[in-house]
């Protein structure tokens, strides 16, 4: 089924909108884009563009007569935008967002709305790059990654099929899963390994022989603390929207780690292989599931 | 200075061992190199490939009248083929090795020898490869990369100058500084990360939700589990011959761990801010000071 959208709100235009209004474009799927932000400069930036058809400051105008309307501002800055969606949109609207976390966003919209409205399509897409804004926008940036829809049972399925139509057009594979699984996995397979990330370069930077330290780094070390150098305020967003499910994860991760150093602190050599064994094992595993232009890019 | 070495004796002739007879032959700093291990067969290779003149399974002969002996087998079968040294090695010959940890090595010679003798010269060249075996030896290995060298009290000078005038001709920056220094360095860039990256993916791996994780882990978590698919052995290995400093390194990176799971569990953001700030900001100047030629291969 191919998609026609009348006109598309995008409130918030950085890399994930931005690149989302590009490749709808790119494909005909859409007769007009329409930008909101707080920043004027990104969205005159995006009109010239030609990313968006037209841009308005002011919300209720810039989602009037939207027929799809795709929150993509930062995650905790998205709340406050759904505070502020109802009575805006038309009768016909769906609503549906891009956030990394999905269970704030979709308490966000219950609060919002007295409950979850029909129209709304929690989605999530895995892609991401080193840069940010608008000005990094790329029509094939979702092209063979993942997109994550977490409908709930107060979803109709139509609005799903539309979401999902959508990110089909971007070159997209299109998953669904429950919105605590999504949550769950996510802090594991992101939030956590970002968290280890920021929190190893923070030790070795306070230790006192940090000069030192940073001085014989080479590359092993350079790949695994490449995400430390992520932006602080999107993974504070993340780590707070995320709460639950990433102490969760952070729990049995040290739970993991307390286990190896008692086996070091033992010198017991049986039990480091096995659960280095069973690591590199894990690993080729997902190396051979994951190829690598799937892996690319991540948030 | 430059240096002609008569007898190169290599001591288990793997990836490093065989990339430095293989530098030095390019360079025509030695005349004749033998090696020594415990498999033929690497012995053999070594041999077609040109990276050795002739080779021997009995070690006294190995070393026999050998100028510079290096042993360059595995972290802690270094330990046993040390134990055989005394009484083998010519008077002048110089005794060093590559070991990714410095302590056990110095601890081995001790016991081997009875004290530390004058001729030993502990090293460390900070350079590896994906690959491993003599087959995947490169004269050009060590080229931009950094060989710390740990010389005792009770090394002779000249020594230690003939080692770092030999790691001088294969291309490498020569670096000097205690063996307690290695050893707590190296556990905080390399052993560190490496036990963090098993351990994650291990952690991962035995979830009810692993298949999901990993079916959806994209590029950062690619990039931060690289060295978990690193050789389970060495690992092992390094892990126990390092016990002490890794044990340290891991205690503090589990302070650090627990106080930003105390920040995120009181969402406090502006204490998770101020971790993820300092990591990026330490990343950033890590990454002026180490160009990415310098720090492509750890060990």
């Amino acid at each position: 089924m191919s998609l026609r959208l009348r006109r598309l709100a995008i409130l918030g235009l950085g890399l994930i909108g931005g690149s989302l209004a590009a490749a709808l474009k790119a494909r005909g799927a859409v007769d007009e884009v329409v930008g909101w932000g707080r920043r004027e400069s990104s969205l005159q930036e995006g009109l010239a563009l030609g990313v968006i058809d037209r841009f308005s400051l002011d919300l209720a105008e810039a989602v009037r007569d939207a027929d799809m309307v795709v929150v993509a501002t930062p995650t905790l800055i998205a709340e406050d935008v759904i505070a502020q969606l109802p009575g805006l949109l038309a009768p016909d609207a769906i609503l549906t967002d891009v956030a990394s976390v999905k269970g704030n966003i979709v308490a966000a919209v219950a609060r919002a709305f007295g409950g979850l409205p029909a129209c709304f399509v929690p989605a999530h897409p895995i892609a991401g790059s080193e840069r940010s804004g608008v000005a990094a926008a790329r029509a094939d940036l979702f092209q063979a990654h993942r997109v994550i829809l977490t409908p709930l049972p107060e979803t109709a399925a139509g609005a799903t099929q539309q979401v999902t139509s959508m990110w089909v057009e971007t070159g997209a594979e299109v998953v669904s899963m429950p919105v605590a699984d999504h949550d769950a996995v996510l802090a594991n397979t992101s939030h956590l390994p970002h968290v280890l990330a920021f929190t190893l370069v923070d030790a070795l930077a306070s230790s006192p022989r940090g000069e030192d330290i940073f001085r014989f780094a080479a590359g092993g070390f350079r790949d695994f603390t490449r995400i430390a150098s992520s932006d602080p305020t999107m993974w504070r967003d993340i780590a707070l929207a995320n709460r639950e499910a990433l102490l969760a994860a952070m729990d049995d991760f040290s739970g993991h780690l307390r286990d190896l150093r008692s086996a070091i602190d033992a010198s017991d050599g049986a039990a480091i292989m096995a659960a280095f064994e069973r690591a590199r094992a894990a690993r080729e595993r997902f190396l051979q599931q994951a190829p690598a232009a799937r892996a690319r890019h991540q948030e």
